[in-house]
């Protein structure tokens, strides 16, 4: 990996990147992944690179709803697992939830691939440290956490072919579904089964980002750094209204246009 | 190929995205070439993927410079070859200038695959019907545009190692450059060269579109299609204000805002 100074001012945002290139060719990822994560980037800068209030707000609400919910899981795609997988893994070990890798070009290659790279995040998460404030035997909550998907013996009605398979013990009968970064067909079949649809999308006018339950416009490291720590300080779900959310978000963007 | 309905809103887009995808599969382009691409195509989004007025009037000022130009040259990456070789062909045709290809990451391999790709695309040009308004023999016109880059005997001052490298015959003794695409640090190196920078950029706040000459916001292959025809009626420049043309692109991109 090419060695970027600390100083830099977007040291963040090129090192992702550089650990997408590295990802991309070890084949864990789509091709078009690549491109979806430029897509992000742009719009992580027109947000200043910063977790904006309203998308801590939605935060604090997406993690009260995983705390409150019956059978939560933690969906996963390619880009998420290289991303933020280990801040993923501590969040659901502090909820106590699965982690399921869906993909929505599924192959077995790339679904045994991110299976791996989550297992080693896994045992790495186990032998740090544990979120302030836990109280217990963090490495093993950690290494119980379930990692499924490489057996999909569940299905996401509404959806056809290879993008519709799910694991019955995660997406299928989960009633609250944290996705970060899904696509639009299936966010909307899995908010037509009833599930609440927690999402994190850099893009707020996305038809994930209108149609989830709860939208973080944010970008997925920083979201699920900041998710780790509101999960160990969880309050009650709100009325949650995420037009506002958008709106706001949409407005930041829109005051870019000062910077010049 | 994937085929995408006709009817499909966003099929230029997703034409698009998969000439980058077979492109990058023949190892035509940097491994951060679609992480560019997507930004772009984020960019493009909130623009509501058209050609906005103050984009064509910098592509009007943009023809007429190249026309008034000593020794003009268009310079090309990977991107702009795969989205827009074709019309930029016609374009050093109608003008009567050398196309470049001048990556940021330099390999012989890349040169010589994208000069050979724009080989094909001139002999397709020149087989085609010549534009609406041209008078004479379009096909040895097209013929003896140079395609220039597989020897760089010449260097661009301020900037060192491979990315410095350019040809003699075009970036290094032209006036004016249209580069789209550029980065920000050759933008600066070939203004501070005292040579005007035409470029085509998407992202309004960027380097490379704060510091050209004039910048075209708008997205590679719609802009050099509308360069053509311009070129065959281009008018004389103007005293161009980019900052207002800048400015005007960021506002359409601040309405998006008003879409949700």
């Amino acid at each position: 990996m090419v060695e970027i100074p600390d100083g830099h001012p977007r040291k963040a945002s090129l090192m992702a990147r550089q650990r997408m290139v590295e990802a991309a060719r070890m084949g864990l990822l789509a091709e078009s992944a690549m491109i979806a994560h430029g897509r992000g980037e742009a719009y992580d800068y027109l947000l200043g690179e910063r977790t904006i209030e309203s998308a801590s707000r939605a935060i604090s609400e997406t993690a009260a709803r995983l705390h409150e919910a019956q059978n939560p899981v933690i969906s996963v795609n390619g880009n998420t697992v290289v991303l933020a997988g280990k801040d993923l893994v501590r969040l659901a070990a502090i909820i106590g939830c699965p982690i399921e890798v869906n993909l929505y070009y599924r192959t077995d290659e790339r679904i045994g691939g991110l299976l791996s790279l989550l297992g080693e995040q896994r045992e790495e998460v186990a032998s740090d440290f544990a979120p302030s404030g836990w109280v217990g035997d963090w490495r093993n909550r950690v290494l119980s956490v379930p990692l499924l998907g490489s057996e999909p013996d569940g299905s996401i009605s509404g959806l056809e072919g290879p993008r519709s398979l799910c694991c019955s013990d995660g997406i299928e009968r989960a009633d609250v579904v944290l996705v970060p970064l899904e696509d639009g067909d299936r966010c909307e079949a899995l908010i037509s089964l009833g599930k609440q649809v927690l999402v994190i999308d850099l893009n707020p006018l996305s038809r994930t980002a209108r149609n989830a339950t709860v939208t973080i416009v944010d970008e997925v490291s920083r979201a699920a750094s900041e998710l780790v720590k509101s999960a160990s300080e969880a309050g009650s779900p709100t009325e949650w209204d995420n037009e506002l959310c958008l709106r706001e978000a949409l407005s930041v963007i829109s005051d870019a246009g000062s910077l010049i």
